[in-house]
């Protein structure tokens, strides 16, 4: 996508909301690369974060993939925006085992109050990339002071 | 429902696999009711589990919904299954706010490989319960040695 | 549930609004049972509406799911209002054989902007019904002159 | 993609499957581009596939990204499988006006049980693609004698 943000402070005011993420803290996750419509979140592998067999538990992956369509959808909205989950769905394609993961997110559409996002998690393993979970998700425009 | 559980031992094994889960230790979660095709997950606020606004994360509220999926459907497998999640999809109804969080699942439809499961979560407020979040989601079995 | 509409002749123009759907007509569907907050649609077997195997296509299946969703979450809005369907999720739990079928759907959640619906359909098979699918979806009002 | 198809008759045997989608007749929807992993069907606009605004009806739109979905599926699979829809989640992003639609869907992961496949549906207005809807799904292989 090639679009032009309608709040020029996006970058600074998106990673100020980020940092007020608190489970993302938690978790020890942290922004990658952003652009207008696409964000992407990173978090490395920890034994606290997984379910009974040493993968990364499915809700984890599950918010670094929602809070990236979040941030890409809010990128592309007016200043004084408040973006909101309506709904996702997330299909779970491969084990979560790596050293490393990135939720990857992309706006699909853009409209004035609802905006649909779509968003790839990947596992880096040894060097290469492995897709582990694709989600598809809906968030909601509100106007408010502060993401 | 009024099952019989294939497996005798289904809550003894139950409780054993969730408390491999390391990520329901990280949140202070904990199981409470559970009958067969029907588990609880209890989730106490806590500071460190929200987005930027003070609510509840909405991947955590999906991560114990997902829990919560995954032990109603496995309660009706035979002994030595494991279950994991193929997909879901949940719906952030109501602000995740409140003192304590209950996930419930129920299993809709328990076939041979493939679980149908819903679960609704609602958050405890001043003694009142508020539906924040509701769930549908795919569960497949595994043959397998452990949880 | 026990609401009481906010549009008195929601009825009236729910009919009215069903009668214009000519997929419906197409389909040979028609409205069962209403209530505030709830819709049933139902659709005889016919040979026309199947995939390969002679079973109705879950494309027919969702549609008069997703019909009955937007009618359950149209009768609690105000007058003049508007619903579109933005998603919706739909797991198909059995195979489509039976007689007749009737989606059943209710709200979940009516906010102001975004209706949250649940369906249900069952087949008639022998005088005994079995759940063959069950719907998650989102609905949006739209001030508009007609549904 | 470039994958090598397990089944060597695969497009034959897709075609003729296709033809006896009895819906697919109804709705005068037929085949377009097909690949390995990759199927396209082309539905034309009719009056009697509507909503009561004059657009096609969301179960309509879902029927073909369903069928494509399930063809782009069943094309990797070995011969003798029959593929089904275990579920779908679709978000209709614009409203379905336009000459011809077009469900273009892709293999996400072909697993040995479980494939996920995604799917886009444009209309063509005046010359010009417009993304209307896009699903995300869950197929599943059956060993069987027919499509």
């Amino acid at each position: 996508m090639s679009v032009t943000p309608l709040n020029p402070n996006w970058e600074v005011e998106l990673r100020e909301g980020f940092s007020r993420q608190s489970v993302m803290s938690l978790f020890a996750a942290r922004l990658g690369r952003l652009a207008p419509g696409e964000a992407e979140i990173l978090l490395p592998f920890r034994d606290d974060l997984c379910q009974q067999n040493g993968l990364i538990h499915a809700g984890v992956i599950t918010a670094i993939a929602d809070s990236a369509c979040g941030a890409a959808a809010w990128s592309l909205m007016p200043a004084g925006s408040n973006v909101m989950s309506i709904e996702f769905k997330i299909n779970l394609v491969a084990p979560a085992a790596g050293d490393e993961f990135a939720a990857r997110a992309r706006v699909v559409r853009a409209g004035k109050t609802i905006t649909t996002c779509a968003a790839d998690v990947v596992a880096m393993r040894a060097g290469t990339e492995v897709l582990v979970a694709t989600m598809l998700g809906t968030m909601m425009r509100r106007a408010s002071a502060a993401w």
